[in-house]
């Protein structure tokens, strides 16, 4: 199928993906008065003395605002915040078909960081929770991080922490494949952007040592040029040797390659410089950083991409949507490590030892019982971590 | 029935009046590829080359903002943005059920008039149109200002215009039974908060000629203390023949009150000193200025109030949803005065000069017509005046 041609014309179709709807009765004068005037004015008031009320009283319980300004939409780069509203609008969708979560999509028209974070802070006490979505690094995480200060709402970096979390439930499966030990592989992240950064984050906080970040010119150091702050920020924390040298220097003896970067950026000659055992996540989307069957003969044992039609495909709407399900179901006032790990462990822990195997680290993108268990085991983390409202 | 109580039982029931659905198929990974990547990159790309498609490849088509500051919601005054949200559901409610309209709530945290401002821009790009709601008075008048300065969508404050559309077509009815003429009728108007400098406005451009705004002093005049910029506006086009004193002063030998103030402000005596048939829209809610019994006695000959239980009731819902089904069919970028003035002439012309008496002079709020005309009389006038994009 061409999907883009088709996807067109099925956009021409749908005319919007998704729908504003009541359900309440409107038949009557009656009901006008129970659902509006004057009946409403109880309600109000009520919210008035308690705002906890907006989640009884209100959709807030259920609403998650889906947040982009359009600056790095899909692999489309800046295209302004109008053109990424069919993309918005998909994710609410995959939001509602996947976790139940009522999503509404909002494009920002600035690329101004205060700005932005202050028109979804004014916004905040009409939603449940933020998405940010498709935002450009490192602005994201200047975002993120003020907004997360500024609001009693979770805040989530899809881009960032739903790939994360993907990431490491695929992992924790790996290492079992491959026997080793996370506090001991040697990992290699390519693409130190929104993706790279948070999985490298979501790592070290799950136990992992020994993470080395490569850019474009190569292993990242003191010396490299053009880091951004959040990029230095991760030199404090990762290659703690201080390596040097290029990316495929950086592969040399690693367990472990995760790329969020571009097409063919490693070669089986690279892979066969790697430890044992290799484990490949190519995720860089529709063409890997290296398709699987070359990585299998450069010797990988356990190989990932972005894509549906390989094995174990990294996909966020594993997460996403049980995610905030699980906020949700507790009105959590945060989103932190603990339940993002919680939903690493929860997703991985779906494929039991017995049926775990190179082929098998992560659950299919429809297993129905994904958002349960991640809801489940994220509503859990937020009540330990004193988050959780319920 | 306890509306207060029963209300506020109902509101725990629903858990919120709307909910954001999708009718798009999302069964297979193949579905996914149509709605989201990768094909939802083409429909993108075509709102990158001409942002009017957004129009037809997402929602916004029919999609309007229901914002608030929460600062004069009903008669509750400021209670806050969270807690003015069961109203904007319930509005939204009323424009999906009589309008068809994707209506979506959005209460803003602020009361800056600049912040409010910027905050709506920033997300004009998202919706089709805005609908402003329960802003106080004078902010409301320069939020409106200046969003339809900056924004190329329709910008629509309902408690001024949608209450100056009914009024209109309510006094062009009641005209008729009285066999007066707009031109030469004295109209005295109670009131000058968003509503009453509104339906001011609105009657000026349809051509009544002789209007006197009065406060809780008197009748307003350049003397007067405490009016805000919106008010002294108005004493440029209105009390010509600069009068001086109270409200009672101001109805004798007047035609038309019309009051947006509070309850009891008008006796039987009063109305008996205004001319012969005189007409009384008394639109305080709900306790109007003037029971309908007591105006009568006073030799009142056309009645009307906000209240569903006395004839020729003053509704919104006859307007806002008809008018922003029009607004969107046409994609227009603006709601002008000959737009507003088409849907009020459109809801009058609903009753035939057969029909017309003082017990009939606008339709009820549940006629199935009225949404259909005033959608088509906008229509035109958009089209007419220039502001249609299709």
């Amino acid at each position: 199928m061409n999907y883009a041609e088709e996807s067109l014309k099925k956009h021409y179709e749908w005319k919007g993906k998704i729908k504003v709807i009541t359900d309440i009765p409107v038949k009557t004068s009656e009901d006008l008065s129970l659902a509006y005037t004057p009946g409403v004015a109880q309600p109000c008031l009520e919210i008035q003395k308690d705002v906890n009320k907006s989640y009884e009283l209100t959709r807030r319980w259920n609403l998650c605002a889906v947040v982009t300004d359009g600056t790095a939409v899909l692999g489309l780069g800046d295209i302004g915040p109008e053109a990424g509203m069919p993309v918005m609008e998909g994710k609410c969708v995959l939001f509602k078909a996947f976790g139940d979560v009522d999503a509404f999509p909002l494009c920002i028209k600035s690329k101004d960081v205060d700005e932005i974070v202050n028109t979804i802070y004014l916004l905040s006490g009409s939603f449940g929770g933020v998405n940010l979505e498709d935002i450009a690094a490192p602005r994201c995480f200047e975002i993120e991080r003020k907004l997360k200060e500024k609001c009693d709402i979770p805040i989530f970096h899809d881009d960032q922490h739903g790939t994360a979390i993907v990431v490491l439930s695929g992992l924790i499966n790996a290492l079992k494949v491959v026997g080793k030990d996370k506090e001991k592989v040697k990992v290699v992240v390519n693409g130190p952007g929104s993706a790279g950064i948070a999985v490298s984050k979501l790592l070290l906080s799950y136990g992992f040592k020994n993470l080395t970040l490569c850019n474009r010119e190569g292993i990242m150091t003191e010396n490299s040029k053009d880091l951004n702050w959040a990029q230095k920020e991760m030199l404090e924390v990762t290659n703690l040797d201080h390596k040097t040298g290029t990316l495929k220097d950086a592969l040399v003896g690693a367990d472990i390659f995760l790329g969020f970067s571009g097409p063919n950026m490693v070669t089986e000659e690279m892979v066969r410089s790697m430890n044992k055992d290799a484990i490949i996540f190519a995720c860089a989307n529709p063409t890997p950083e290296i398709f699987p069957d070359e990585a299998k003969k450069g010797g990988a044992k356990v190989i990932s991409t972005g894509r549906s039609d390989f094995p174990n495909q990294i996909n966020n709407v594993l997460v996403f949507p049980g995610l905030f399900r699980g906020a949700f179901d507790v009105r959590a006032k945060d989103i932190n490590e603990e339940m993002k790990m919680a939903a690493a462990v929860a997703i991985a822990n779906l494929i039991s030892d017995d049926e775990v195997n190179e082929n098998n680290i992560i659950p299919k993108a429809f297993d129905p019982r994904v958002k349960e268990v991640v809801a489940k085991a994220v509503a859990e983390a937020a009540r330990r971590t004193g988050v959780a409202r319920i």
